[in-house]
């Protein structure tokens, strides 16, 4: 089930100072109210209608008024600024849902919100019959994380949104922009919970039925606290059908050093690389480190020390750059100078654009912990896949229009894989798919020091209105 | 600075309820109290002058006295029982050595304590200007282990010298008990803290002046505060001449598996290894899992999982079964899965009865450790030798006492190397030393499982006696 905004009990007693925006703006008595407090200038609906081609150079965008929106979300935190923490259904997140609701609103989009908590603001085309074109993005944040990763693609949207309105833009397909809830594990240990739903995770919708969190608060309970999940405990309203969407575009920071280093504009994702995660133990007899004699050992951290090798091996072994593979996480029990491990934890990250290629050195990795346990006599008590999914290839017509766009706007760019991975990579199950990537700094990201320039946020936000203008022609 | 039994403050204010036991014991109204509540049967000073030949038939031991006194001192601890934990100079520790000092009061012996709270039991040969033959060990245990470990070699000592008084032998060097102070390394992060000052650990002895624990107290504090160190920061006080006794016994659980898989009553140590401790730490850039491509990076964990294999290689090519090596800790940072390590921190212990060996394996690490930094491109930020103690052979003259001992007593017996490190190996700096061992279950130490049974003590003990009285009268 999902519904036209009706703003969840709760902010009726957290918020209610501030009137509801409605979708119908000009009805709203508090326009005036909310534009001082978002400084966000209205799109004036007088505006003549444009074709993409001609709006390249009438394109204005508010970088002044974006990076203040920007500040002033990062203030809805857990942590002190610089950092900002942000997480899901905390009072802070359902704070920060509302000022992106009310920006929304402010917009001209009608809002719409479903069981899990993924917020739509849809902008009708003059043939709504069509599908629509999707662009959107997160905003929950790590523990002391920073203000950029996600919120770029949701503030920079209803920005590109308000950029196109003001040009003068009509769009031919409905434009829509989503808030995915959690993208970011956090409370739960799920990335990319809402996409995830979005795209039809059958299994997650049963799962989180069943899920707490470290506190012992259940997914359903936490959700409705939140204002959501609130009639029923089945989440599978969430799923959209296959083809909802036409096109689904996120903006985003690069989280990587490479734009920056080359000093080019804009990234054009052409594939998101997917992990797999691996989980592994084993497990020995210990003992004291000076009374059992070397063959008559059968130490649990020299099998991790040889599996961590392995890796390494294995996907050196793949051949392709883009395979890439990392033990993160190794540790030993008990733990101690004088003590033979009798247990060791492994974690191990391996991911590329190829799902096959990646799964044959998860599947070698698998083998090599085989061999390891048995020729070391001890135990591989756990080999645990903890997830597997499959990279994402952009669609072909959306990097044609992502470079258009960047090439009528005089911008550089340069194709590029996303190593890190987004609720596009979901969102690319149920629709053809795209990623514009900004530079940030030092690809820094998940730390306060993250940043991204108002010029280099301005030029992804023109990029991605161009980008939607054309894909909404389409 | 020594002194005779002068009970510290301390135990005025914390257990003014039992007056304390003076040297002449005859004196003391409160023998019955303590004898009652010790359960300990005294000597018997009417007893005629006995050689030690004549004594092995007439030897009694009271194990299950000794025993109800190992259970009653394992009371005295800072965790439930079965476990035991009791920390340097803490109350339960204060408690602890109050028992035994009781104890060796009701056994005859003259009890003095030095300045970090080594505790000597003498009883006085009829040739008193002899250097005494001396026996003990430890009672401090380190967080939830047992009661077994150190404990028999001290309450045994003092039954040793009971069952000697109770079969009317008279030494001609005289038998002194030396409880030693903190063998465990948990206070303080030095392991026989207290021999190895008796042994002249000059370095050590100006350290102390500046060591604080993990509260920030400081070991002079720590050390006042339990009754100890009063008058004096300098603790060279401590410091015995080398050839102060004639020889030096201990009795001990073997800590290892050996004696009861192969049914052997006595373990007769001929060598005790040493270990050599290293602290590793590898540094590299770290990143994003997903970011950064193989080819980029400088993997601290890889780095150490080399280091890990190749300590495991340089001790199999020393070819002696003696030789041992063990990376018993290794923790990356910032240890998250999607995360390269960009620290690893290994902990390294490798021990050996030959030192040259050892340290020629220590040195291979080394080298192994600067060219896999090179290698990686990572640095090899720490390679420090945290100890380095010289391994310790047995005197041939107690090794023929105990073996003697053994066969008089019908008691089946092997040479064995003592691969964990005991107050023995400091005490072998300044006299010539042996150690006894007996059967422990499963070699299962510091852990509540440790156990020895009350007729492997009892063998133990009556070797001990037996071995006292041959080195006294040589």
């Amino acid at each position: 089930m999902s519904r036209r905004f009706s703003p969840p009990l709760f902010f009726l007693f957290f918020l209610c100072s501030t009137p509801l925006i409605l979708t119908q703006l000009n009805d709203d008595p508090t326009i005036k109210t909310m534009h001082d407090f978002s400084g966000y200038p209205l799109h004036d609906p007088s505006n003549p209608f444009k074709s993409s081609d001609s709006i390249s150079n009438s394109l204005s965008v508010d970088a002044q008024t974006l990076q203040k929106q920007i500040d002033e979300l990062s203030t809805f935190s857990d942590a002190p600024a610089p950092s900002v923490t942000r997480i899901l259904y905390t009072k802070n997140d359902v704070l920060a849902r509302r000022y992106i609701k009310n920006l929304m609103g402010l917009a001209g989009l009608s809002v719409r919100e479903d069981a899990v908590g993924n917020i739509f603001g849809r902008w009708d085309g003059y043939e709504p019959a069509l599908t629509a074109v999707a662009t959107g993005s997160h905003i929950d944040a790590i523990p002391y994380s920073g203000k950029y990763d996600g919120v770029v693609g949701v503030l920079g949207a209803i920005e590109a949104i308000n950029a196109l309105k003001r040009s003068g833009f009509k769009p031919k397909r409905s434009l829509e922009i989503i808030l995915f809830t959690s993208e970011e594990p956090t409370r739960f240990g799920i990335g990319c919970l809402g996409s995830r739903l979005l795209a039809g995770a059958e299994t997650l919708a049963e799962a989180l039925k069943m899920m707490v969190d470290g506190q012992n608060i259940s997914f359903l309970e936490a959700a409705r606290s939140a204002g959501y999940a609130r009639d029923e405990d089945d989440l599978s309203s969430v799923f959209l059908k296959k083809d909802s969407y036409s096109a689904f575009v996120e903006l985003h920071i690069e989280q990587g050093p490479i734009l920056e280093k080359e000093g080019i504009s804009i990234g054009i994702v052409t594939n998101i690389a997917a992990p797999a995660s691996v989980k592994v133990d084993f497990e020995g007899n210990g003992g004291h480190a000076g009374g059992v004699l070397m063959p008559e050992r059968n130490d649990a951290g020299l099998a991790a020390a040889e599996l961590t090798l392995a890796v390494e091996k294995h996907v050196m072994d793949s051949g392709s750059i883009d395979t890439v593979g990392t033990v993160g996480i190794l540790e030993l029990h008990p733990g101690a100078i004088n003590s033979i491990p009798s247990k060791a934890h492994l974690e191990i990250d391996v991911r590329d654009i190829d799902e096959d290629r990646r799964n044959a050195v998860i599947e070698k990795i698998h083998n090599s912990a085989k061999l390891i346990a048995k020729k070391r006599k001890v135990t591989l008590s756990v080999f645990k896949i903890i997830n597997q999914d499959p990279p994402a290839q952009s669609e072909n017509s959306i990097i044609k229009a992502m470079e258009a766009a960047s090439k009528e706007l005089n911008l550089t760019r340069k194709y590029m894989v996303s190593r890190a991975y987004h609720d596009s990579l979901f969102m690319a199950r149920i629709s053809p798919m795209g990623m514009i990537f900004i530079p940030c700094y030092k690809g820094y990201s998940h730390k306060p020091e993250e940043y991204a320039s108002p010029q280099d946020i301005e030029n992804g936000v023109k990029v991605l209105a161009l980008t939607l203008a054309k894909l909404s022609l389409s």
